[in-house]
Formats: structure tokens, C-alpha cells, sequence
């Protein structure tokens, strides 16, 4: 299989190598970059010297063309433009971006302030929340790959809104993230001295990842409901967690939400039920595709908190996109993602 | 005025001499512990060589009873049989463990698995949240200094719970703090190659300071609640941001919100309405007694979003404990708090 | 091969778990310690849940005895008495701990201050670092498998000095490290808010990684020399960087020392030889096999600085360790440890 | 006292405006910029709402004229231009720029790269080393503040010098920085991301403070020497630690090293001589001007190791710039810079 990577040089890029080095299916892989055509790529990333030596390439429409596999890892605003002429034609096309995550083009540039993408290649998209869409990812051209949140929150809380076991009229979403989700590029918001050992949130009730979200929750569980939903970054480089509180339907036990999540991934390799609380956090996934999902119900309030954990590197962006590159070519999700979590 | 702190060797104990070092009003002052007596407290703390260098004393009532005031800054289960004797004998008695912060001793032995202290001590005892509780604070003998969530809690969300503004009946509290709350005793959850660059959630539902939290929105806005409380790790060492999330009462709009707690506010020097968000982060009060809040609705759920950031180890416990001290003898409140906080 | 680790429940035996769950000629692992006989091992290491669900068992040489191979990731003093029996029998034994490392069994109780092993089985015992005892390594029975420190400091010095380009007279070498290096055990100095945000020198010229370093130079380069060592604590996890400074012998320049040093390594595939600074640093190496080393000349001076980094727990310990039973088992040297360094 | 301060956007500059808030002599602080004139600081920063509401202002000669102290926390280059008109006239000045401190304008050139102050000019300005020339930093107009890796190994190593304890003709400097040495601009060397748990060197014998150590060394203790001194990063915000090697003289012992230090520094408040390595580390120094230094003899190879910490912001930049002001001014060395270490 022979793939291209067009925005190696971002945190998804290199996820991708990491994980495409170790993938038995991939015989080849060549490097794409808006700028700095021609510079050998472990000149810049010196982790990668003896292991990605090739010169980066620019980004031509012909060349792509001739790959099995391209994924895009840019930033908003692009894929919208350079993705289109190459639908249907050779490679499969698997977009970490937000660009086609969102069925309806008024939604993402009222969230994106973004011109969207043709309304017809964005109904083509299929969205690629691996377990819950499979079947459909198997067959698309183009895979809108899930945000880093909503991986999260979805996998945490769509077995719960489709049972009908929590109140989706108030659902409150609290999310943290490591400080690679704001990409490589430097700011003031980035700086070490000034994010290292604090805690802070951002974008109140504004991310972008909302109306995905709840996209997502009307498609899978069948429920339309509005989300309150804040985030924060954490003084670490990797890493999600999501809180999520929602009242319990009328004699709904905590029991039967364990079960309820046991069930709905049963044969699902990347997700695990977390039943002791000193079991999880970011740490116990990092660098794997994970998620590890933890519910506890207050017998106070009657309400449900529903935690989940992934590296957002991975099963948040790289990681489950070879997982869906794996269902488009047949192979088992775990290839070339079967790895031990970085935990210490 | 001559000051003893019990419990000296905690990390409440250091932020006390920290601040009293500075303290025009304090002359002089003596370290007590449990144990290590007649150890220099330098030789233990090497940052306070020239600073600290007397020897730690053995906890005695009568040797206590000769200071102007006694921090006690010890585990609970400790002052509910120390403190006592010494209630109404000479010193003022500043208590920042949680053992007279309840005024239900069930409560208290439900919640901290511990035998209460004397029913009518707890009643003498005062609750030193010191901008809702200067009047009472001013003539106590024995004041129960807030736990460090409650006063992130109480400090943002009392004013517009009072005024009716929110919903009490809906209240979410996802709150998170750095690992010195854990104190300063070594632990595999403190153990550094294992919580660093991870973050997770602990105590689900079930922190002791949820019926402080509730016990003072009944005592000062008049509301009874069950509110939903969720405790998570950040891998830094000091600071708390609490995130609240609670229904708007109808047409209450944002700025009512700000307009309430500018008022509330108007005349503390401590408490912060911050507006501009990026200007809202732990370390943005890191190292002083400044409580920050930040306040914003989401038109589309109809929710407000109310967050307070805090130094666990200042606002949170050792600051307001003299702050509390400051009140009692009649000083300006900042007095030796007076200090710009530590930003990077 | 089936493999045995005891003292699985160390970081040393959680990385070789990591590493032998993707190493393809590894069909079986089994986990033993000391203490915990049946405990779940992924109850008590969130991160291997669904990966390394089976129980401790307790150590036993009859056991151990029908393993292909037993990894010892003990503290030291541990294995100088469980693997004499052992030795011979069935199993290749690689040892991670110290106890078999020097060939003097006076200078291990000096500077370890525990009885040394049996002389006879230290004398059967093979020091190896890979890259300078790959024959010798092939038929050993027990393998003595070098520190953390030493590992980067011989693969930077020895080709340096073996060559005599380099001064022996004069060298000083200034050891960083991650604080993982000490290990799994919660003491005051891995207490997280005590070591986060500091950086310290321990064991001031006394570290007993000293005389290891002395007799693999006298080993594998023919010179005796005492060295300057010193140890610091670095506040993050992983990592080892070593800056050693030496005068340079008469004539000889910069470009011979680089020259030395990639001929030396130029069929090893973990030693990448970096000329570029900025691609230098502990990141670059992090969860890998790989030990980066650059060198430059200070013309003012006349003297050398050789950097080499390394992942402590990789090319330190648990890495280096299947690496030579790699060689042992005649597979490549790379087999499961062919993996992208961990960058961010 | 009214004080100005340029370049008050830089780490220098807040950690000056930290340290001024609480200094009995300073009634008045204006804050100067080269850009953004009438941005409210407290806009910018929000740890300084409500203490530093004050607008920036535009730099003018005639405007910093009025003051009794100026400091200039600039980049490199732009006081050699900006302070010539100012010197003489009213305000005392402090720079904590490069530009004053190399008496040579030939070696300022060839180690910044840039176009040195008029020589007149420098030789006018006074090496602020408080401890060893508070004599001249009396009666100095203008006052080259020392860098911050100088301050730490000249405090350290020139009583050792002065009374030839140590041979200095092999003397090797290992030092270590937290990132915040940078400064305020973000780029990829200081992104979180990327930065944070990675050890990294840089400037291998090439930092400009080389000449600046060696120029103080000759200044101060009359030897004129060439050192080894390379620089490296550590992954937390502040603080500096250098390792020293030095061969001992003939016939000298630990003790009277240690005894030099103590004698030394007996009068001066801001150095500590630490005698336990456990007391020895940054965040015992963190936030204050002490700089604690820590002597100790290997006896195998006869090499004394000479350490010091200091808070790179504070002792090596704004703390020994207030406390040359001191000076200036005839007040206690301590004034508003007695504060306890920021120890967790």
C-alpha cells in the first residue's frame, strides 16, 4: 500500500509516521507540505533521522492521484478546497480536519468562519467514528475523521442517549485537553513559561466541536438535544478527558449502564470499561487508541457522570484514521495500532 | 502578636510562614508537629534556611495558650480533639483542617469516616469565608477556615445563587486542582513519573467538601441544594479552576450576572471579575489570595457558565486563613497579603 | 520463546512488557514478584487492561527454570542470590540490576553497599552493551545488562577514547536524568510538588554508576581513568543526556571525532551520530531503543564536548536488554524494537 | 522614588514590577514600551488587574528623564543606542540587557553579533555583581546588571578563585536554565509541545556569557582564564543550577573551601552556603534572590564540585537589579526583596 501524508509536519502528520512505520500493509510513504518543498523531513524532526529521510513534496493534485491512501492533516479551511478533485478518483481520502465533518455547509462557517466545502463532496463524506460507522466507512471515498472532543464524548455517551438510559435534555459536557491539540505552530497560548503549571479554559461554549457533537448524537442515537460544552487546556502534551453529567432516566441503574456500555463494545478492541476510578486517566492510554470509558452514578442527585480518556493524538486523530484506512482495505482495525499505552 | 502554627511541616503550614514572614503585625513566630520535635525546621526545608531555623515544638495546651493566635494546619481527625481545651483560653484559633467546618456532626462522620468534634464547640465555631462572614469572623474565637474548593465555589457562585439569577435546581460543579491538595505526604497518586503529564478524575460524587459547599449556599443565598461535584487531578502543583455550569432564571441576561458579582465584589480586594477570558488562568493568581471569576451564558442552551480560579494553598487555605486573622484584629484585610501574583 | 520477567511490577519490567507485546518470536510472557502472588496484574496498572490481565506469580526457580528467557528487573541485592541456581539451568538470564555488573565483587559492596554475588557466577556473567559485546553477549548464559548512565556515556566515550583522540586525564562527565530513573517506590524526593519545577544535583561524586563506567573503559577502550561524575534530577519523566568534557590530543580535530564516531556505528542501527544541535535533546529519543550522540570541539579551549541522550528505561533498561536477547536468540538486533522515537 | 521601567512587556520587566509592588520606597512605577503605547498592562497581563491598570507608554528621552531610577529589560542591542543620552542626567540606570557588560566593544561584537554601546559609555557603567562591587554600584550612573548564568558561577566560584583554592586552569562549567532564560516570544524552541518533558544543550561553548564570566573572573579574582561552559534547557519555567569542576591545589581540603564561602558571604543576606545536597535544589531559591551554593571534594580525583542555584528572573535578573537600586539609594540590601522562597 503505498500512502501519502499532505500536512506532515503537524502533530497529525507525524502520528501518522509513527504508526505507519510499524504498519505491515504500507510498503511506502511520501511526505506533502504546503511550504518548504524539498527539505529533507528529518532535517527538521530530528526523531526521525535514520527513519524518514526523504524530502518533503509539494502538493499536486496529479501526484496524489497515485496513491492508495492519502490522508490530510491541515488545518481548517484547506481540504475544503483541495480535496474535491480528487473524490472518486484513485486513493481513499481520510481528512483529520474539520472540513467535512459537518453536513450542513451554514453550520460550519457560522463555527468555522470558513467558506465550507462543495455541499455534494460533503454529503459523500462518510463520518469516521470507527465503531459506530464501519459499515460505511468500508466503502467511502472520502472519511471525514472525528475531532479529538468528540471522539471522546461520543463514544462515552451515544450507547447511553440510543438505550434511552440518560435525560438528554441536560447534558453537560466538561472537557480538558493536553496542549498538542492547539498544533505545532508557536503563540503566546502555547509559550512554555506561560501555560506550563497553570490550568485554564478557553472557548466557553463556542468550540467548533459542538455542532459535531451533536450532529453525531442526532445520527447515532436518534436524539436531537443542545449540549452545554466547555473547554479547557491542561499543563500536559497529549491527552483527553471528558466529564459528562446527565440525569438517569426513571429507574435506570448505574449496573445497567455498565452493561449497557460492556455490550455496545463487546468486540471493540479499542474500547474498555473502566470500572475502578484509581484506573483511569490520561496517562493509561497515551499513546494508543483507547478509549477508556468510566461511569458512577450520585444516588444524591440521581445524575450520571460519564468519564471518558483518549490520547488525542491517536484515537483522537492519527490513530483512528489508519483504524478507518484498516476497514477500507479489509485488514483487522488493530494493524499497525496494537501497541502497549505510554503510561509512565 | 505571637503566632503558633500546629501542623507546620504541611504545605498549609509553609504557606503560612511564607506570608506571616511578611506580616508587619507578626513578631514572632513558633512551629509546633506532632512529631520531629526540637528538629531546626531549616534542615527539613532548605528554602527557609536563615529564615526558619528554629527547632519544631511538641504540641502542648499550655504552651499554645500563650500565642495571640494558633493556625492549626493539620490531616482532619486532628483538632476535633486538640482545639478543645483551648476554645475561649487566650488565642484566636484558625483551624484550616475540615473538623469544625460542618455544623452536622453526622454529616461530618458520614462524610470524613471520622468522630466529630464536641457538638458545642462546633457550634461556637465560625465559618471564616471571610467576604460573606466578616462580621462573625471579627468576634470568633474558633474559625473553621474554608476547604480550598468551597471557597472557589462559594466566592462565584453565592452572589448570583442570593439574587436568585440561577437555577439552583440544576447545579453542575466540575472542578479541578493541582496535586500540592494532596499534600505532603508521598503517595503512588503523588508519585511523580506517574501523575506527571496525566490527568484524571477521583472521588467521583463523593469529596467531603460537597456538604461544605451546600451547608454555606444554604447559610448565606438561602437555597437548599444537591449539587453535583466532581474532583479531577492536574499534573502542576498549585491552583484550582472550578467550572460551574447552572439554567438561567428566565430573562435574566450575561450582564446581569457580571453586574451582580461586580457589586457584590465592588469593595474585596481579593475577588477579581474578570472579563476578558484569555485573561483567566491559575496561574493568573498563582502564589496570592486573589480569587478570579469569570462569567458567561450560551444563548443556546440557556446556561451560564461560571468559573473561579484560586491558589489551592493562598485563597484556599493559608492566605485566607490570615486574612480571617487580619479581620480578628482588626487590620486591613491585606495585610502581608498584599502580594503580586506569581505569573510565571 | 517464552519469557519470564521478574519484577514486573518495576518501570524496567512494565517497558519490557511494552516492547515484548509487539516482538514477533515472543509467544508467552509470564509476571513475577516478590510480594502481590495473584493480583490481576492490569488491577493494579490501568494501562494494560485487556493486554496483561493475568495474575503475579510468585517467584520460584523451578519455575523460572522451564522459561527461554528470564528478564530480573529487581532493585539491587536481589538477583546476587536468585540467579546463581538458575544459572546454567534452562533459561537465558539478563539482568537489569546492578548486582552483576562489576567484576570485583569488593568494589560492588563498596560503592553498593550489599553483599556482592558468588565470584564465580559475576565471572561467567557478560556486560552487555550491545554495541561493544555482541559476541560475547550471543553465548552468554547471564547478562549483565549496563545502567542507565553508563550506556550513554560509553557509546559518546568509548570509540573517543579507544582511538585516543580524546584526553583520559581530564574527563568530566555531567549526568541529567529523568526522575523515572528512581524508580517506582513514592519517597519526599518523587514527590510531585516537591520535584516538579526544580532541578537538583544528587550523590555529589559518589553515584555507583562510577565504577562501572571506569571498567568498561578499561574494558572496551584499554585506559584506566578516574572520573568526574555528577548526577542531576531533571523534572520529567524519561530521559538520560550526558555532557562529557575532555581535552582533545594534540592535533587532532572536530571532523576526525565525528568521523570516529560514525564509523564505529555505522552498521549499528540504534547509535545515530547527530550534527545538528537543534535535533538533539531527550524527546528525540524518548520511548525508544535509540542513543543520539553529537560532539564539538571548543577552539578556545582545546577541549571536546561529547553529548549523548538516551531513553533511560529503553536503551537504559528494558530496551537494551531484549536487544541482547535479540543476539543471544540470533534474530535481528531490532526485532521489536524497530519503533518511532515518541516526540511529543 | 519614582521608578520607569522599559521593556516592562519582558519577564524581567514583571518580575521587576512583582518585586517594586511591594517596596516601601517606590511610590510611583510607568511602564515603557517600543510598541503598543496606551494598551492598559493589566489588558495584556491579567495576574495585574487591579495592580497595574496603567497604560504603556511610548520611550522618550525627555519623559525618562524625570525619573530617579530607570531599568531597562531589553533585548540585546538596544540600550548600546538608547541609554547614551540619558547618562548623566537624573535617573539612575539600570540595564539588564547584554550591552554594558563586556568592556571590550570588539568581544560585545564578535559574541552578539551586534554593534556595541560608544565605548565612553561603557566604561562609564559599573558591573552590578552586588556582593563584590557594591562599592562602585554606589556612585554608578549606569550599571551593567549581570547576566544570569554569571551571577550564579562567579558567586560560586570567585571566593574559590580569589584565594586560588582551585586550579583554574582546567575549569569546566555545566549550566542548566529553566525555559522563561528565553523569554517572552514564542517560536518552536519554547513550545510547549515540544519543549516540555525534553532535556536538551544548546550553544555548545558558544553562549555569550562566556566572556562576561571570564571578564568578571579577571575583575574580580584576578585570573585570567578560559572555561568550558555550555548551557542546557530544562523543562520547567525557572531556575538555574551550574556544576562546576575544578582540580583542587595541592594540600587544599573541602573545609576550607567551605570555610572561603562562609567567610565570604558571611555579611551578605542573599547567599546561602548549604552544606546538605538535599536542601540543594531551584525551587529553594524559587521567586527570591538567594542564591544558594553547595562545595564538595571527590576524593579519587582530587576535583572539587562547586554548585549554585539561583532564580534565573530574580538574582539573575530583576531581584539584583532592585538590589543594586539599594544600593544606590543607601538602603538595606533587602529592601522589598526579603520573601520566602516559593518552595512548592
Amino acid at each position: 500500500m503505498k500512502v501519502g501524508i499532505v500536512g506532515a509536519t503537524g502533530y497529525g502528520g507525524l502520528e501518522l509516521i509513527r504508526f505507519l512505520h510499524n504498519h505491515q500493509a504500507v510498503e511506502h510513504i511520501d511526505l506533502f507540505t504546503s511550504s518548504e518543498e524539498g527539505v529533507v523531513f528529518s532535517s527538521k524532526f530530528g526523531h526521525l533521522v535514520n527513519i524518514a529521510d526523504t524530502p518533503l513534496q509539494k502538493i499536486d493534485d496529479e501526484t496524489l492521484e497515485k496513491f492508495d491512501v492519502v490522508f490530510t492533516s491541515t488545518p481548517s479551511g484547506v481540504t475544503s478546497e483541495l480535496l474535491p478533485p480528487l473524490v472518486g478518483k484513485g486513493p481513499k481520502l481520510i481528512d483529520l480536519s474539520g472540513d467535512y465533518r459537518l453536513k450542513d455547509p451554514a453550520s460550519y462557517e457560522a463555527w468555522y468562519g470558513k467558506k465550507a466545502a462543495p455541499p455534494e463532496i460533503i454529503q459523500q463524506s462518510v463520518y469516521g467514528l470507527t465503531e459506530w460507522n464501519a459499515d460505511n466507512v468500508k466503502n467511502a471515498s472520502l472519511i471525514a475523521n472525528p475531532g479529538c472532543y468528540p471522539t471522546a464524548v461520543l463514544l462515552s455517551l451515544l450507547p447511553l442517549l440510543k438505550e434511552k438510559l440518560i435525560d438528554s435534555n441536560f447534558l453537560v459536557i466538561d472537557a480538558k485537553s493536553g496542549i498538542s491539540g492547539a498544533g505545532n505552530k508557536p503563540s503566546q497560548t502555547t509559550h512554555f513559561s506561560e501555560v506550563n503549571e497553570s490550568f485554564s479554559i478557553y472557548k466557553t461554549n463556542t468550540h467548533q466541536h459542538i455542532p459535531e457533537i451533536e450532529q453525531a448524537i442526532s445520527m447515532f442515537a436518534g436524539v436531537d438535544t443542545a449540549i452545554s460544552f466547555n473547554t479547557h487546556l491542561v499543563p500536559m502534551t497529549r491527552g483527553i478527558l471528558t466529564t459528562a453529567y446527565a440525569p438517569m432516566m426513571p429507574d435506570v441503574t448505574e449496573s445497567q449502564l455498565v452493561a449497557c456500555l460492556r455490550a455496545t463494545y463487546e468486540k471493540h478492541p479499542f474500547v474498555r470499561i473502566i470500572t475502578d476510578v484509581n484506573n483511569l486517566a490520561t496517562n493509561r492510554v497515551r499513546g494508543s487508541n483507547y478509549c477508556d470509558i468510566f461511569v458512577k452514578v450520585d444516588s444524591r442527585t440521581k445524575r450520571a457522570t460519564i468519564v471518558a480518556v483518549i490520547d488525542n493524538l491517536v484515537k483522537g486523530a492519527a490513530g483512528q484514521a489508519i483504524q478507518n484506512m484498516n476497514v477500507q482495505f479489509g485488514l483487522p482495525q488493530t494493524t499497525g495500532l496494537d501497541v502497549v499505552p505510554f503510561f509512565i
